[in-house]
């Protein structure tokens, strides 16, 4: 629970109940802490009364409701933090996340041992059996970070022959270069100051780290592009700054995909007019991903799960928070 | 030439002459005002010094420097209002408006007998033959308001099952319509509440008129969408309250193509985020299109030349800028 500015209890909390027939209940494996639990938790978002914590999850189907059909108690399941009926007109075009019936943050409060999940038919994804211990850091990746990556990427138009920059070097930034990587980029560049970072970074796939940021990291990255740009720009940080140092390291004709939420960021219409830069992004539509993205993983193709560098038991949460805001952490799994 | 706001004089000015070897001079068989000649006219855009005006021009190639190659004298030529050099890595990616070598707003001065292009084998494109005189507004509609509008639609995604709403019923806006048609829209909204320009919508392909603008605009065309909004809206006027009935009119996962000159726009990143739209446009790459529209117009598919609804001697262009400022024609074509 969040109290307040920097102020995260664990506390007993009643657990949560069916309450509509399309509901389910699940046990969590394993959940933890989001780039995004920061703003609240620094106070930049407000906090008026305790707010459970929490979105991303995967774990045990406990329970179903009369109404869920595909769903089954005993699967091994991943859903995203936006509940989605997944066949409505915008859910079977790709953007669950903006689903007709969709459920914002939900499920409230993952950060947990339990979670009750609306729409779980629509909402979640069974795995083939029960996973193996060491595939759970993965499979809950696939809940958030990993699937707001990919459709990072995927905004970005990452593909063959394409050169990307990567702007934001959390566990979204770190995701989207494994996700270019395996759309095929051939050069990716990671915009990253941090040894712990540019380390992961290289494993996931970037041939290229630069230091610098703001007006010198576009100017380095025009530099590195023969003067052009990069065809694509994953924008993971949500700033004013982040966002125009995405705009202008972009090649007339690139796309920016960005996903960090934008705080305060207002897109100066001349500039971005003369930019012939597309952009798409917003809240990632995972569940468009999760198939996919649970087959690479149960295959072992991909790794996501190597973003958690701190595991904590869930009562020690706060540490989670801090190691977090202090840049200790890249992400801190719990376990509940 | 321009002087002030709404001061425009028709005077006597020396000929252009050949400056650079790239350069060809052209006899323009007509040329005409544009919808964004208005914003300096209006002073909207500041006047300082009297300036040269117009960028929309076809005719017959007088003279062409040493080193120009393709292009002969003789030849019935169209060219857009960026000078490209059609070959930078940038134009081969089809913005040749954002060519390495452009020379923007080339030529100034185009209400003019005489006009000097730059980069005459890259900008200029040739008719099979010398056109007759009936095709000429339509070839010089090609020069801007057509490509512009066949551009919008291109970054709209307009295409067959869609539904496109236009923004702006100028002669971009109006061969919006006429360029989602082509594309195989299946159902083109055109927001309008002039009775002449409804008749031509309509005659360019709109399948429905809708004369709210604004929340209520949205409103109306969310109401014909079954409350999805459309998969497309072209946004051709620039302005903030233009902008935002674009992005608010399209479903999440949807497009806006936009092409007015942004004016006074920022685009407010928290409702942007949370829209799930994707934006492109600026100034459009015409060369892109021009090959394909010449083609188009040469074998009678389109006639875009019906947005040029006063015809006036060169030497009452001040006449046209009137009547478009005042909305008493969609778009005055000058007679040199």
């Amino acid at each position: 629970m969040l109290y307040g500015p920097r102020d995260v209890r664990s506390e007993e909390r009643p657990d949560p109940t069916i309450v509509e027939p399309t509901d389910a209940i699940i046990r969590l494996s394993a959940t933890c802490v989001c780039g995004s639990d920061l703003w609240p938790y620094r106070g930049v978002d407000p906090v008026t009364q305790p707010v459970p914590m929490g979105h991303e999850y995967c774990g045990i189907v406990e329970e179903v409701g009369s109404a869920v059909r595909n769903i089954k108690p005993g699967q091994f399941v991943v859903g995203s933090f936006f509940a989605s009926d997944n066949t409505c007109a915008i859910c079977t075009a790709g953007y669950q996340s903006s689903c007709l019936h969709r459920q914002p943050g939900a499920p409230t409060g993952a950060q947990a041992a339990y979670a009750r999940i609306p729409l779980a038919d629509g909402t979640l994804v069974a795995t083939p059996d029960l996973p193996p211990a060491d595939l759970i850091p993965s499979l809950l990746a696939a809940s958030d970070v990993l699937g707001t990556g990919w459709f990072a990427a995927v905004a970005a138009e990452a593909g063959p022959g394409k050169t990307v920059a990567v702007v934001g070097d959390g566990a979204v930034g770190l995701l989207g270069i494994l996700a270019a990587k395996q759309l095929g980029a051939e050069r990716i560049i990671a915009m990253s100051r941090h040894a712990d970072r540019q380390a992961l970074a290289r494993e996931f796939g970037a041939t290229d780290i630069i230091t610098e940021r703001g007006d010198e990291g576009v100017a380095r990255v025009k530099d590195m592009t023969g003067g052009l740009g990069v065809h694509s720009v994953i924008e993971a940080v949500g700033t004013p700054e982040s966002m125009m140092q995405a705009i202008r390291a972009t090649r007339p004709g690139g796309h920016v995909g960005f996903v960090g939420v934008l705080h305060d960021v207002e897109i100066p219409g001349r500039e971005y007019f003369f930019s012939h830069v597309h952009l798409h992004g917003g809240p990632a539509p995972v569940r468009r991903f999760l198939p996919a993205l649970l087959d690479l993983i149960w295959n072992r193709k991909i790794n996501p799960g190597k973003v958690f560098d701190l595991t904590l038991p869930l009562d020690q949460v706060a540490e989670g928070y801090r190691a977090m805001d202090e840049r200790r952490a890249i992400k801190a799994l719990l376990l509940p």
